[in-house]
């Protein structure tokens, strides 16, 4: 495995050709723009490069990947990862046998499975680091590549607002407006656009939700499976559901409890620094993070509601 | 009136003392923390500074503001509105009667009340005008002035999300994630907290939704009294309730309807450039722009929808 900078990144990617891009399982945006963005790259570079065809792509998302997307008779030279920590993150369908002759990545976690590998961990997204190579190339990125890679900065930080937005964030956002990302359109289609399904289920969940212990600090919500097929929600409009219950005011710690067949149940807790959330879950043979934990229970909703928020009162 | 510089302003405010800040009426984060962080700017200049007292300040901005506040006995010397339009939107309680000795503001309709003037409508929020005159001042902002300007910044582009933010705005945000503002905290706080009684009631709205015409593409949402005394919400939790609707993927137009009392109901429209919201207000003695209007029907919920869908369909 070779490291690279971003010059021997570029040297190489000029040198060869025929490009396949990957994306990784359940594919996001940064993983999605980033590579659209590098795809475009290349082609201004005069490379032949595709996307591969990563069955997982959603609507809004496929808006903007069509253009990019292999032929299926494509044969690709180089096999290129962007956004892709591990082997184990291959998109679905792809054979997972070590040819992948470079990874651009941003994880700290990279399992440096690639031949070659340009990893920077200070980035919040890999979108940053694809800006950097365009900006390598051709001094400002192009109305394309601003629009590609505003969707890959932007969607990884949820808009600006989650714990991993730095001030370098806002900078790249800025470079990327100043470059002619149509921001505005794509602020209203990723962060202010829904499902009407998601919209129904998550307004069944917050009616739903229940509160618990002093100050009603713990809060519960629920998924049951008549919820889902009332509200014709499908996985795709099942994004992030687990930090909804922590959003209430004074909330310390948020339990989800996602009804995953008639006598089984997904437990997600989450909660602030002052409360263990895998401790809890390690009762029922789960695990996780303090902040953030899980666990498996072989009874209905209200029953594993019961049992979870007796044992969080008790540790309170 | 004086038209002002930054430079005129700052050798203003250094020159006397004893100042009052106002902020408008209904105040957000804009005026709030653009005003709390001028005070605490003529305070580390030595001045004594204080806000006015405003009646309306929510919970959330309390948490900020107390320091600021001035007391009951205090008599200004010199009285500056900050992000303060007109004479219409001085706070509850405060005499309007002409004495304003400055005003520092971004909207471009500012109505030039005060004697003098610092406004510059290129600026998306009042918090970065504060900003330049922090750095004019100290080089760079401290981490008080930091904290506050964030609040002001990032709440008035909705977390940078809303249409109105510019690269600029990212460019503050990242200058004053560099002075030391704590953003994490404040965006939890700011964009990912919620009464309970807020996401009841927004809950209520989502599964009371209801689709129209072709594609589905109207979306009307209700409000009723039955709704808010459920829900337990107040005024304070109906921020920004007439967007919910618009939030539905493949939405043209976009209905809100808020039982006032009974038999009297205001009707909210947003739409796309493509319809004239304006023109069916118009039809009920409402008015406002093609993309946003408003109007109030003398009827119950269910037959001010019915009036308004048909009115809409006909149109569209």
């Amino acid at each position: 495995m070779t490291t690279m900078t971003l010059n021997d990144c570029l040297a190489y990617l000029k040198e060869n050709d025929g490009y396949l891009l990957l994306t990784h399982i359940r594919p996001d945006g940064d993983t999605l723009g980033s590579a659209a963005a590098l795809c475009h790259i290349l082609r201004r570079l005069g490379k032949t490069a595709w996307l591969y065809d990563n069955p997982q792509i959603t609507a809004t998302y496929s808006l903007f990947m069509d253009p990019y997307l292999a032929p299926a008779d494509f044969v690709p030279e180089h096999i290129v990862a962007v956004d892709l920590a591990s082997e184990n993150l291959f998109p679905e369908g792809f054979p997972g046998n070590g040819q992948i002759d470079l990874c651009i990545d941003h994880h700290p976690t990279n399992a440096q499975y690639a031949r070659r590998l340009l990893c920077d961990p200070d980035k919040a997204s890999c979108g940053e680091i694809i800006l950097e190579l365009a900006k390598l190339a051709f001094g400002t990125p192009d109305k394309t590549t601003a629009d590609l890679l505003y969707i890959a900065v932007s969607t990884d930080c949820g808009c600006f607002v989650y714990a991993n937005t730095r001030a370098d964030t806002h900078r790249a956002a800025a470079e990327l407006i100043d470059a002619g990302a149509e921001y505005k359109r794509l602020n209203k289609l990723l962060f202010r656009t829904f499902s009407y399904s998601r919209l129904m289920l998550e307004g069944m969940i917050y009616t739903g939700m229940k509160r618990y212990g002093e100050k009603d600090c713990v809060t519960v919500a629920t998924i049951t499976l008549e919820m889902m097929e009332k509200s014709g929600a499908t996985e795709d409009d099942c994004d992030d559901l687990a930090s909804l219950a922590g959003r209430v005011a004074g909330n310390r710690v948020a339990v989800t409890i996602r009804e995953l067949e008639p006598g089984l149940c997904k437990v997600s807790l989450r909660s602030g620094e002052d409360f263990d959330s895998a401790a809890i879950c390690a009762l029922h043979g789960g695990g996780g993070h303090k902040m953030a934990a899980g666990c498996t229970v072989h009874s209905d909703p209200d029953e594993t509601r019961d049992t979870i928020v007796w044992d969080i009162l008790e540790a309170l």
